[in-house]
């Protein structure tokens, strides 16, 4: 099946007399999740991991991918005669370095230049530029090919009221457009899809999990111009935005629409962001950065925050609720990894202004947990023992906001080892939710305050110890993090503010044994002012008991058990009064002073 | 005074047509620390302190200095006809700004080429391009006013024994051309007087504290060439050197020398660090960075890490003998400031291969040691009394390397307050002393486990929290160090390799009240390896009493309590042999469980 997509591909590529064609895995928004008509590189090759770039020529099809999915890759791409390019590893030549040797003198390169960003498509020019290979990037051969391809999502989008936002459009229209002055810019180019729905207070359906909306947003200083299926509004929607200045026009005609700007406009774009096809349809001058309402959408506001905080007194009743039925009927009634899942997500689904869940829910028990980016299937489907740990990471869309809890819950009998490291993970938490800093800190200063704690054990967890979170908008939010290496090209590094809300997920992952990792989201508050400085501290904002079966005091500091019982007076204080009788006794007793 | 000496100088500019002259703080090689003969812009401004550059045109005189300096800088400037510019002030212009605007188009600005680096020189140039202003860079104007000018230092040279160094000159140059080889150099140009001190394996006495030799260094794949006053050399080393394939040339011949290099050659320098008339000389490829002996010379090798435990023991009982003296005498025998400093300078000097103190000591009383940068005069030279506190900054150059310690000592009652600061402190060293990290992490990562005990209480110190230290070299050494934020010019935030040494000295500065610092060094070292990577720690090497008169154990974790216990019970195992039975018996006591 594959050798003859790829036949036809090279059907078509010979005849518009190209040497190769270049396909990622991406939308035409960089988005992290992209939906099922966006998935060519796994059509084309056949493998489904949510990484890989894909190069075809005349003789060769080659797939690049990272250590994450080397096996799975090894197994799906047999008889499909894609060859395995393991990144990372010695002797496996960079994309463009493979390109270079590939394409003779004057050749063709070609790709939908809508799915590569102005950054990798100039990158392939420059390392090309001295062999003078042309580009071919306004056409999507795939498409030509994909007979069943699935259509375009284009569910309904909704307007998000100022009582949930904290701030109309306008008002953020007012500040971009400032933002863009200071910048120099008269015409600022959006495609990122959190951005613009949270500029517009709109949002959609069309990632799952990401409640956004496949569009576009021109912004100039008179208007702002919205590139969306018009299928996606009703008339409410189109009103408001007409009322807020916005006019519409349909998604496709955004290259058109850029290609008609004066050559005399100043844009504003980011090309880490804003795709090939795009940025090459611009005359104009260009100044090159983060789009501003990264940064401003990152900083939550006051209403947002007090919104934040009831998502996750609800988040956390859901939780909680879903805890005591675990630990109380584990052994009792079947469970597995996903019936678990679903247990927890219906009380989730019970609660007010729930939407969807923000990802996809990660449970896994025993060994299962030790694999990071495990996620249950029903070949793999654990039933649950009243013996060991099970790890839920899990989050939900609310009306006031977007929530991530990952709790490690204890079946039954666990080690004096997995004790220590549960212990270990808890103390890391809290150290890094405790800290006491100078304004100016980003997270790469505070991670060892999470990690340190784990290393102690000669131990390491091999991600980040956190990520910003949007506001019923992607899990994963730009640009604040915790990190111990800065990674640019994750923009997870930015001076930490008042009103960041990021998680605080440390971790140990024990191969073939166990995994545990505890994570609460944290806001950034400003704390005290004085002449050294503005000193800043976070507020925990997830509400849920920490398994105190997992915990062993004596390896806790006074101070640690302290700030412990004080997180737990705390939650039980807030889900006390949404409880049933039999959850709040067992919440008492698992909130109790250690 | 003043006034004359600039209208000299502005003679002298108008018969050569220039329209401005700046006059840095700097000698030819960007040393730290500069000998008298450097010090023309203290000449020609009549400003003292460390740090600030002159700017003389036909109308205005400028000096540029910091915050450090204001105070100081206006009370020296009065009747000069000098202009204080304080940087980082509102309205303050960049000196390269000032240029552009005093100097008219096709004007010449002229400076010291031996004075400025590469790097400025360079960014003059940038920022003038476009008035087409040219420069004289050959003539010091100074040299022609300054009759009284003191000679150059040429002090007697001395070579340091492979039983210090760890390693010959010549496996240095091999590895050192490796490295040449490795940036595709065929010539690399060394101006910095450590690296070249250590290249060589000889020391010298031209910066006081710095014992270092006035000398450039040219390496090529077959010579090494040194540019050396004559006078500095005796017979021996002239041999060593000769046999090490080293070749001697007067040291103002080094213009000279690397003009004649043929243009085909690919010369290795840091633009940092070479100065302007060195850069401009010469006519081949340049590749620009670090001297690879920069980081070469922070790792120490396993000789030289023995000899510095060594040096440590030695200094350790110096100081250990002071504080006993210091403690025990107080109240009842005059003591002051300075005399309390004498007194350990003698005890260093009884030490076997002590040389000379390492910097100039800080000796500060109470309120003084507030003050980060007191230094004790005759005029401000407190009497210490049996009560507050005094903080003593010293170290030695012994053959067996470089110390740096700092103590603050209780000689009477002290307030809670103090107390709690005092014990602070202590934990924020002992805190950053115990770290487990993996290997790849810098300064940056770790350094808030020194500063948050402090950011816990919302204090801060306006500086780093430690800083690489050379091995009989320089007290201050690149490229490790600890500090919150990354300062690009500094250089202190290299990943942390084993064997490098850097201080641990976090401290509580309270204006007007006291001033607390505790400063230890330490040691990186490799500990486990395993799948998670090559996890690092560090063996603190300074041995003297941390004074438990300041320390209050309910404000330690039983953890803190054990690391600082056995850290003592280690300082009194290395240091009683060395003691007198009445100082043996006060270690006891002052290194005792806690």
């Amino acid at each position: 099946m594959i050798p003859q997509r790829l036949k036809k591909l090279r059907d078509l590529m010979a005849k518009r007399g190209m040497d190769a064609y270049v396909i990622p895995t991406s939308d035409f928004h960089e988005s992290e999740y992209v939906g099922d008509y966006f998935k060519a590189r796994k059509y084309m090759s056949g493998f489904t991991g949510s990484a890989g770039t894909l190069v075809v020529t005349a003789k060769e099809a080659c797939l690049w991918t990272d250590g994450r999915y080397f096996i799975q890759a090894a197994n799906q791409l047999k008889d499909t005669t894609v060859t395995l390019m393991k990144i990372g590893e010695e002797g496996t030549p960079l994309i463009e370095d493979y390109l270079y040797k590939a394409i003779p003198a004057k050749g063709k390169l070609g790709f939908d230049g809508r799915v590569v960003t102005a950054s990798e498509g100039r990158s392939f020019m420059e390392r090309l530029a001295d062999k003078q290979v042309s580009l071919a990037t306004s056409e999507d051969l795939v498409d030509l090919i994909w007979e069943d391809r699935p259509a375009m999502s284009a569910k309904p989008a909704f307007l998000l009221d100022e009582k949930y936002a904290g701030k109309s459009a306008v008002q953020k229209l007012d500040e971009l457009r400032k933002a863009m002055k200071e910048n120099g810019c008269t015409v600022h180019v959006i495609t990122t899809l959190d951005d613009i729905a949270w500029l517009f207070n709109i949002r959609g359906n069309d990632v799952e999990c990401n409640p956004v909306v496949l569009s576009y947003a021109v912004i100039t200083m008179e208007k702002a111009h919205f590139f969306v299926n018009p299928a996606c509004l009703n008339e409410e929607i189109r009103e408001k935005l007409s009322a807020d200045g916005v006019e519409i026009h349909p998604y496709g005609e955004i290259i058109s629409f850029v290609k008609s700007l004066s050559a005399d406009e100043t844009v504003l774009l980011d090309p880490q962001k804003v795709n090939y096809e795009i940025d090459s349809s611009i005359q104009g001058k260009k100044v090159e950065k983060a789009n501003p309402t990264q940064l401003a959408k990152a900083i939550k506001n006051p209403v947002e925050l007090k919104n934040i905080r009831n998502a996750h007194i609800k988040d956390g009743v859901a939780f909680t609720k879903f805890m005591y039925w675990l630990k109380t009927n584990v052994g009792k009634i079947p469970m597995t990894e996903m019936s678990a899942a679903e247990y927890l997500l219906a009380r989730r689904a019970e609660q007010d202004g729930f939407i969807e869940p923000s990802f996809e829910t990660i449970s896994a028990y025993k060994a299962n947990a030790a694999m990071m980016h495990y996620s249950a299937t029903e070949e793999s489907n654990a039933e649950l023992k009243p013996e060991g740990m099970l790890l839920v990471d899990s989050g939900g869309q609310y009306y006031e906001g977007t929530t991530d809890i990952t709790r490690t819950m204890v079946l039954g009998p666990i080690t004096e080892e997995q004790k220590l490291h549960f212990t270990t993970v808890l103390r890391s938490n809290l150290s890094l939710a405790n800290a006491r800093f100078l304004h100016g800190c980003i997270g790469m200063n505070l991670d060892i305050l999470a990690r340190g704690p784990i290393w102690d054990l000669n131990l390491d967890y091999k991600c980040g110890t956190g990520h910003g979170i949007g506001y019923l908008l992607n899990v994963h939010e730009a640009p604040n993090g915790f990190r111990w290496k800065i990674v640019a090209e994750r923009r997870d590094s930015a001076v930490l503010e008042e009103g960041m809300v990021t998680t605080d997920e440390p971790g140990i992952y024990i191969e073939g044994s166990h995994g545990i990792r505890t994570e609460n989201e944290l806001i950034c508050r400003k704390g005290v002012k004085n002449g050294d400085g503005q000193f800043m501290y976070f507020e925990p904002v997830t509400y849920a008991p920490i398994d105190l079966d997992g915990v062993d005091p004596q390896y806790m500091t006074e101070k640690e058990r302290r700030t412990l019982n004080d997180y737990h007076a705390m939650v039980y204080g807030l889900l006390f009064n949404y409880l049933t009788e039999e959850e709040r006794d067992w919440l008492k007793e698992y909130t109790r002073s250690i």
